[in-house]
């Protein structure tokens, strides 16, 4: 027998599943299972018919470059079309600062790989996306995570874990950060806030990496265009790399996004894409680049505000008549996710099995926090934690099925909140 | 001014365009310039009506998967009918052995990140894949070359090589082989060795990755598809990686791929690949899906034979006529790719301004040999060098354009021949 463990670099030796991608997988087994987990646009959003026609056209033959490889880069116009919509978000920016990837999720692992050695530390918003906790973790980073408040990351914590890691000796590179209806909380970075971190960045000679798929999703009865400004229409100075993705806003499937960096770096992550997989899906490109010249996704922009806004009153309904007096959560503003509190003294991973028997899933808070014990600094503990916590999307299911989801949940809640009664008070008998 | 060289990781400042890439952009800029530069498959092979009938049926809307986030390993039917696909070429497999890929090149990074550590030796074929290449340094890997014979790589010169590596004390991981039609050389490793290869890395305990997007691709002149065996298919004890691909036998722009390999090290490619890019286009992965199980695919395999090996006969009848004199190669039994010897007095990578010039490009033989200098390892040079030799890649142009190309080729040539000679009498006057 071949011992594969003795085969793996430091960096495969490390890699786990991420936790997000399992409950994919538990819902995949089980079709009733209703599932409040992976953050998924709502297929019923998605203009199939516009889609159709565009690939009847692009798949006549016509054009031979449909299907071939083509630039890393991305394709040109569609490279253009971005410059665009940069421009509209007010940021504007040049065709050599910008890169086609295949998801966001590629942009964060070229990130990670061309900006990070194994050691270095990124700071994070705690709790904060997975996927990003994954992209570092692969490259051997360290992440240090920073508490929230209600308008985002605490400047004062920001200040008191960088100073413990730089007297550490720790080389502090990057800053990621969601500012728009992040993941998993929904939290909105304020404006002042955001130029206070710019402004922060750069006193610290930080990068910083902001992550924003959500910002055309804000929801119009609690935010306004101006709310989701990105804090790269603010970089005077070329020290924000900025993600964004059709993703959310056409289909997820197509894996098409964007990273805008300051050109030096752009090239650098067009070289790791060479290495990582030449080129971005050239039919997909086509296809989005259509959807987009053709005025389908600005027609799409309002409609999906309403139809995720109308998905949150669902939840939130729902919440408040089955668990208002157990859980506790902030209304989304916008974006997937809904951030909830259990009481102490009930762990949301340990719920997971009794949901799941209920016919629900959600992603455990857990997942979200990076975990201290690994970083072997000195100090206090940078807030890790999060057992009582959960993160429910509401943007895939249908309002039935997010009622009747909520409903299962307050089941299983209750269920373990009665056996944690009945089990206290055996013991407190058996005294 | 922000310098960014200094935020640069290890890996990160190391990483350099690919030559072939760069190629790419100097034919995307001048379209009347004929290329033989990269390995595109031919367009005119494309089955667009079936994609696009498929294309139609798949967008209908009555499907929410289709466009919608997908598990990691793949869209799980086309694993499936992945395993078909392996158990026809002899080497039968499992699920949990398969994971797809965005196009190989993706595999080639997943393995370089899970198996190798910065310093740890690749042994790879001389010449060798620059796809691979890029991949391995971009892991900061060293790759050691041993120099191929007419049947493939030189068993005698990998012991040796290895035995010097091993003497130097470094860490040999991985041997790195394209067995069938090799890119860049064409060559088709003989059966006995690729045994003899196997018992190799066992003695050795190394592991295998046969890298396999060609073997459809035997011109049935001179091959069988006995000749194209999979060292996979002989691997009793779970050594080999094996990737193949659907890009050159449906399209390249649809990115998927697979890889085949002991299932601990599966698990481990798919949570690196969850960092990568969460799951392939899955579109993409659907369209492939489809028009393999339709048959489409089965009915393009001999049609893709004949077309490719026809332009080899193009390509070579051309060569025999304008440069037989000057430039001397092995007909190429398969695969896209003839690889041409220069007069010694030639460099192919200061030829190319000329040959650009005259409206032609190819990959100029340097781009394929691992450069011995970084190495650091005492003895003798492990054959660095190709500044003679050139790529040609005949699978792409039409066979008018593959003549036309050898005629500026030739032209090229003869010109950068009389004015080497013309300078060389000017020396010899002087004196």
């Amino acid at each position: 027998m071949i011992d594969y463990d003795a085969f793996l670099s430091r960096a495969g030796a490390g890699m786990k599943e991420s936790a997000i991608r399992r409950m994919g997988a538990v819902v995949a087994r089980n079709l009733d299972v209703i599932s409040f987990a992976p953050g998924y646009p709502s297929a019923e959003t998605f203009p199939y018919q516009d889609f159709q026609e565009i690939a009847r056209e692009l798949l006549s033959g016509s054009d031979e470059h449909v299907l071939q490889y083509g630039p890393t880069r991305g394709f040109r116009p569609l490279v253009d079309l971005v410059a665009g919509i940069m421009d509209h978000r007010g940021a504007p920016t040049a065709t050599e600062r910008l890169l086609i990837t295949t998801g966001s999720q590629q942009g964060l692992d070229l990130v990670a790989r061309v900006l990070l050695d194994p050691g270095d530390v990124v700071l994070v918003e705690l709790p904060t996306y997975t996927g990003a906790i994954t992209a570092f973790r692969n490259v051997q980073a360290h992440m240090a995570g920073v508490r929230q408040e209600a308008d985002g990351i605490d400047l004062g914590a920001l200040d008191a874990v960088h100073a413990r890691l730089v007297s550490a000796g720790r080389r502090v590179r990057l800053l990621y950060l969601v500012p728009n209806f992040q993941n998993p909380t929904g939290l909105l970075i304020g404006l002042d806030k955001r130029l206070a971190l710019l402004e922060w960045a750069a006193r610290h000679d930080i990068l910083i990496l902001e992550d924003d798929p959500y910002r055309e999703l804000y929801f119009e009865d609690a935010a306004t265009e101006a709310d989701v400004r990105p804090m790269k229409a603010d970089d005077r100075e070329g020290r924000v790399v900025y993600l964004s993705s059709f993703s959310k806003t056409l289909a997820a499937g197509y894996r098409v996004a964007w990273i805008d960096a300051p050109a030096p770096l752009a090239a650098k992550f067009e070289f790791a894409k060479q290495a990582a997989d030449l080129c971005t899906g050239t039919l997909d490109q086509r296809l989005v680049y259509e959807v987009a010249r053709r005025g389908i996704l600005d027609r799409q922009l309002p409609l999906l505000r309403t139809h995720y806004r109308e998905k949150r009153d669902v939840m939130v309904t729902a919440l408040r008549r089955e668990l208002a007096d157990v859980v506790s959560w902030a209304d989304p503003r916008g974006g997937f996710f809904l951030w909830a509190r259990l009481p102490e003294r009930l762990d949301a991973d340990r719920l997971l099995d009794r949901a799941v028997h209920h016919g629900v899933v959600y992603v455990a808070g857990e997942a979200f926090f990076v975990d201290d014990a690994d970083d072997g600094l000195p100090g206090p503990s940078t807030d890790g934690g999060g057992r009582n916590l959960l993160r429910l999307s509401f943007s895939a299911p249908t309002h039935s099925r997010i009622r009747e989801g909520v409903v299962r949940l307050a089941a299983a809640i209750r269920e373990e909140l009665a056996e944690l009664s009945s089990s206290a008070s055996a013991v407190q008998q058996a005294r």
